[in-house]
């Protein structure tokens, strides 16, 4: 096929995730081709700067040959066998100790899936089944956050809280209720303090409970730090009150580490940086840094107590430990460590990444909650600062920024208004400083952009 | 780790899909460690026969090395990219012109997922979708079949009909309905032909729409030929049937090809084997002979036109269309056409398998309903030919006709007391002579223990 029919092939057989297919057939595709470190190349080779690692899953970069051959090396010997028939092979029994061995100390068990939405799929029947195995089947409610994403499978998206994918297909199902997310910048009251603010939005869990009943709770799930809602990163108080709170009420506390998993807050995990101890664990992305599919859920030693107790778990994916994918993954925590990528991120490159974003966004007259915690950081675009009014039609003005940056060959991401990026956890400073002059570039562009979308407006107006 | 070590440290860490753990860590697991055209060996040097192609998977057989080439080839180049963000790699486009290729001529578009149980949620959400894009939202309730399998996610698991998993997890979600499955054996009426029950069992399926009204259903879904539910092929009159039943109440048909898709039947797809035209294929397994985690909605033009004009579909999974595993994908097709496998089970290897089958395993005293289409092939544990009477306490018996299988280095499956095979496509006659010679000894083997163990309770009655 030559280079130009890709795109043109794409169009004719290829419907593509989260997006309008008409639109994009009409318009056409980039084709990525190449991945090197931080950077991607099209076929018209063009060198992208990837700050969105792929998607929240490249923390290695690309190109690293050792995956490639580790991946060649379980296809020859042994590419596929299942884990039902009271059958194990290597890949998954190393991948398993080595999961046991970065995860906190009373983690030792894993129930493997291939993906983060068959990841909280797979949490979501095994809460239920837990509580049923203790005698307990009427605690089977599971609270999420409004705004939170935890994929998109039937559960998953009933789970997380984006009302656009509540408004197809029949969502969200029965026993699955939401809370408001704690977000600061957009939900705090006059004058409410950081703190005081995060104590006040755990404590709508506490409300939801008790108008529940914890008899009929399974679980409270939430990512340490929102992904896909825009990167929002709860106050310091509110992780430890959630936890709190789980106790108090003896409802299973879930950390949805699909996205900060594994480096990219600068701990293993991203409940470590945000200060709680949840009993469920569910991964995926960075756990293979995205050469090959795979997820994880990591099980804590009471709730595996409680699994065991229940005899045959009635649930499991065909691919659940893939021999190709596991030794891949196994690799990959191996590089993590091996290289100290996870440290780094804490000690050096994640405090630069924090001080060149802020310096590099802060200046900019419609942006505010300029925001990072290890290599995940955010904006948001907001039209005036003063008075914290976001553009109108939210969403919308995040398009047309993202659409300025990938046109300048540096992919962030637009989470509604949010502006997001996450890059590969082996960034180094001078690729930071790259990427943050061609941000400040693609920033000013906007800002003459909407200056003279407004002053239009007004004049029309 | 010495081989020893991967049982216990699995015991330790390992979390196995549909089994009781516990018995599990008591009793030890058997350890794979290489795979070669049919045979999988373990770590204690044994040679087993895969009559399960792994798990209904490994189409073209173990150890093909071109397919670890061409995965270490693309995760050198580009291990992962999305389709999200405007954005395909040559290798997803290419397996999409691939498929379009080997499907029905009316399908040319596929919406990639990372397995089984995501295409069916995909298509969940999909055929929802497509009636709400068509103005008719009301149609949403999707009927499945008592005893199908459809993964185990929330939605699939919901849609599938098997009553331990709905016991578990707070299962089916709402709007999705069962009917009776096609099980002649086991439902037809005294004197009833194939021909009869199978438009009778069709016919359930308009006693279903007329009770809920056909401007509430958005589709049915079925696998050509069951295939967890073990392996239940319908009568030749059932799926036309069905088929005009959906087009006369303009309901869609979706066939769940997980299992038969990809020559399990002789054919590309099942459908084609049974006879009728879906508008939707939900696929996995064969499509990369299980060598990487993969699965595709292949979309006909009907669904696309629909979906299409209903702007942005929520919907998608970040290793939607994965590099890596679309490269194997593509190669592995090109395998299945190159070499001519499917027109080989269909011409030669199939007939010669289904003659083989029926010869082994009639003669036996507790056996019967001897069936086999393409490679696919099974039969029913019964305690009474005569009469059809099953055993007590359904999948007992099977579990302990499985183990003898086992013991003797034969890997088949108990579902309930239907014992099946699926053996890779690429078995010769003379490893089919083998096979069928061991599965004979242990039927023997098999039959010696009934007979004593109902010597024993006649005696004790």
């Amino acid at each position: 096929m030559s280079k130009k029919d890709y795109s043109k092939q794409d169009a004719k057989h290829h419907l593509h995730p989260f997006s309008d297919n008409a639109a994009l057939a009409r318009d056409g595709v980039r084709v990525m081709v190449k991945g090197k470190g931080i950077y991607v190349y099209d076929d018209e080779g063009n060198e992208i700067i990837d700050g969105m690692a792929g998607l929240w899953c490249v923390n290695i970069g690309y190109g690293r040959k050792e995956l490639a051959r580790v991946a060649k090396k379980q296809m020859d010997e042994l590419p596929f066998y299942n884990t039902f028939f009271k059958t194990t092979h290597p890949a998954v029994v190393e991948l398993s100790a080595k999961l046991s061995e970065v995860a906190p100390a009373n983690f030792n068990h894993v129930f493997y899936t291939g993906s983060g939405s068959e990841s909280v799929d797979t949490m979501m029947r095994m809460v239920r089944h837990y509580w049923a195995s203790l005698g307990k089947p009427s605690k089977k409610i599971i609270i999420g956050r409004w705004n939170g994403y935890h994929g998109s499978t039937i559960g998953g998206a009933s789970l997380g809280g984006m009302k656009g994918m509540h408004a197809q297909g029949d969502l969200p199902i029965a026993n699955v209720v939401h809370i408001e997310q704690p977000w600061y910048y957009g939900l705090a009251k006059d004058g409410e303090s950081a703190d005081d603010f995060g104590i006040r939005a755990a404590n709508w869990l506490e409300e939801k409970i008790n108008e529940i009943g914890a008899d009929k709770i399974a679980a409270f799930v939430g990512e340490p730090i929102q992904g896909a809602g825009g990167v929002i990163i709860p106050p310091k108080t509110y992780w430890p009150r959630i936890e709190e709170i789980c106790r108090k009420h003896d409802i299973l506390l879930v950390a949805d580490e699909v996205i900060c998993g594994f480096g990219r807050t600068g701990h293993w995990f991203g409940h470590q940086a945000m200060g709680f101890k949840p009993d469920i664990i569910t991964t995926a992305k960075g756990l293979s840094s995205g050469y090959l599919p795979i997820g994880a859920v990591l099980v804590s030693d009471k709730v595996t107590e409680g699994l065991l107790a229940g005899g045959e778990f009635n649930h499991g994916f065909t691919y659940a430990g893939h021999p190709v994918a596991a030794a891949v993954a196994q690799k990959n925590l191996e590089i993590l460590q091996d290289e100290g990528i996870v440290d780094r991120v804490h000690d050096k490159i994640g405090p630069y990444m924090q001080k060149r974003w802020h310096e590099t966004f802060s200046k900019f007259k419609y942006v505010d909650d300029v925001r990072c915690e290890g290599l995940i950081c955010g904006f948001t675009l907001v039209k005036d600062k003063a008075t914290r009014e976001l553009f109108p039609d939210f969403g919308t003005t995040g398009l047309m920024c993202r659409d300025i940056f990938f046109k300048h060959n540096l992919i962030m991401r637009a989470c509604g208004d949010h502006m997001v990026a996450a890059p590969p956890l082996v960034i180094t400073k001078k690729e930071i400083d790259t990427m943050l002059a061609i941000a400040a570039k693609c920033m000013r562009e906007f800002e003459e952009k909407m200056d003279k979308q407004l002053a239009k407006e007004n004049a029309a107006g």
